[in-house]
């Protein structure tokens, strides 16, 4: 029977909500709404599709309680710094109290949280901490890059630059096409679509190539793996968890993910992105430090642009990295997926 | 009073026993003993001034039991994944039965292990895991490159490189010459001989470049900051801690310190380590994505070469990097204290 959720976006729906437009996009619920008390107040009669027109409808609400019934209320947006958010409590109660789930996958614990884990144990309701790591993590040995599976890992030039989206559309396009492919997820919105995989950036910071290590020889019996990136290697305060995923995967090839127009970090707009071509030669040489690859394919986040703009921004993008480039949701992953397979 | 401490270094010494050499070097405390049993076995009448002569002296004993009175059980390996040897046990068992506290960087914690606590209890002494961060940190703001001090960060060809040693030689040289600095220790070697900071290895790993501004800013009113680096942005397992601190730093000036004849990664044998001038430029690169510095020094460890052979691979390493090179050790770090304030 498929989960029927809501999906808590408070003032972030759909560009500040990933985790939110992923569960749509990707995962296998029934999502009956979507929270956002500022969409609903401006426009009561708001809905999913006039946000987003690839993904099935659902209304929008100010509170859970004026959803349709639900069984879990997964929190769709991530915050900088992963807190709570005090202004959410209500609907987590209420979640609760009505006897649904809650999914998470902020860095603050909803089950250590005293009043919502003395709910969910009334109610007898499940609290699922998608960010929490397993307890027996350990440093990596150095083996990915002697697996048999062809690894494909997702880059970018900043953090929500659409590389759980680029990673999970060639994942699915290659499966389409008969691929014998498995998705890895290194964050909370691939690991709630895919139901398994660990929070790389919640990991013990010695941990993290290691966390990345142990997920591909778990999945090392498919011919590809198409493993989701973090962050950015030009990132003042999440490098470091890129750089334990670039050198744990260990990967044959890179897909370099860009939000068109965007020239400074997100939410730390004094630091500038450098050129693509230089961030792409920055993760190439530092990959190859370790273990060898390159930049085969450039995904480019054209949201928001019209059709002209967004063409002038692929044709920018491919000048720059000198390969084939697109922007998988509004032009399909097809040409992406086949510079990858090359 | 000074404290009297053992150090815990069971087939490790000197080599092998980074934070047992580190606590002889640099620490205020009194050292009664070094427990390795692997040399006591060889020679009953083992000391320590036989394999280091820059140290106070004391003996060297199989095992607690056998060491003059002490205060505190200090380990003093660092073996790779920091689990705790089963065959310690009896020792920190003697300690805290004796009344000793223990002070341990291992990954296990003591102070959770069932056994050891236990005995800590009954015998009213502490456990110190020195590996334990603080609960509070949180992602990097981005802002260490505004701070007014000078960063010196040292960075490495490779983990054991001489990093700690540097960095506390650089920073008690400086001392000595009326400089206002201070020592920002990143590991459990330098967080035991400075009784504070935090051990960057072992936060959440979103959190690592945060740890290292937290430190700087709470020294930020030193002119000079010598911060200690840990592994190398060339290691399989640890560069995400690497790269953390080098963004989380920002750096005014790196000194990168290379051991001689070092060709592969430690423990990671099959990975070669690229030429010190690739790897110099690697971290250069790395860092002006996020906040600009250069390579101002080298450290080169020389241990265990002869006086001639010491000199060609200075030469060697000067002519890599064309930077000031010295075994700070060996030559005193006079050298590259001056190519560093310069």
């Amino acid at each position: 029977m498929t989960r029927r959720v809501a999906l808590l976006a408070h003032e972030g729906f759909p560009d500040r909500a990933k985790t939110a437009v992923g569960v749509l996009r990707y995962a296998d619920y029934e999502t009956v709404a979507v929270l956002d008390r500022e969409i609903a107040e401006a426009d009561p009669d708001a809905r999913v599709r006039d946000y987003l027109d690839d993904v099935p409808d659902a209304p929008i609400v100010g509170r859970a309680a004026d959803a349709p019934e639900f069984d879990a209320l997964v929190v769709g947006v991530a915050p900088i710094g992963g807190g709570l958010d005090a202004s959410w409590r209500p609907d987590l109660r209420y979640a609760l109290e009505s006897g649904a789930d809650l999914v998470s996958g902020l860095h603050y614990f909803l089950s250590e949280d005293e009043q919502l884990a003395a709910l969910a144990a009334e109610h007898d309701c499940d609290i699922w901490d998608v960010r929490r790591p397993p307890d027996d993590l350990t440093v990596a040995e150095g083996v990915a890059r002697d697996l048999d599976s062809e690894v494909v890992l997702t880059v970018g030039t900043d953090c929500s630059t659409g590389k759980m989206t680029t990673t999970r559309e060639l994942y699915e396009e290659a499966v389409d096409r008969g691929v014998d492919a498995a998705f890895v997820p290194t964050g909370q919105t691939g690991i709630v679509i895919e139901n398994w995989g660990i929070p790389v950036d919640r990991t013990v910071s010695d941990f993290t190539a290691g966390a990345v290590e142990r997920m591909l020889r778990e999945r090392a019996d498919h011919d590809y793996l198409f493993v989701e990136g973090q962050g950015s290697i030009t990132h003042p305060a999440y490098s470091a968890v890129t750089c334990g995923i670039l050198h744990g995967a260990a990967p044959d090839a890179l897909v370099l993910c860009h939000a068109a127009g965007r020239e400074s970090i997100h939410s730390y707009e004094s630091y500038a992105i450098p050129p693509a071509s230089r961030v792409a030669n920055l993760y190439e040489d530092l990959a190859e430090a370790v273990s060898p690859t390159e930049v085969v394919a450039g995904a480019l986040n054209t949201h928001g642009l019209d059709e002209s703009a967004a063409r002038e921004a692929l044709d920018d993008y491919e000048a720059q990295l000198r390969v084939p480039v697109a922007d998988p949701i509004r032009q399909g992953p097809g040409d992406l997926l086949e510079a990858v397979l090359e």
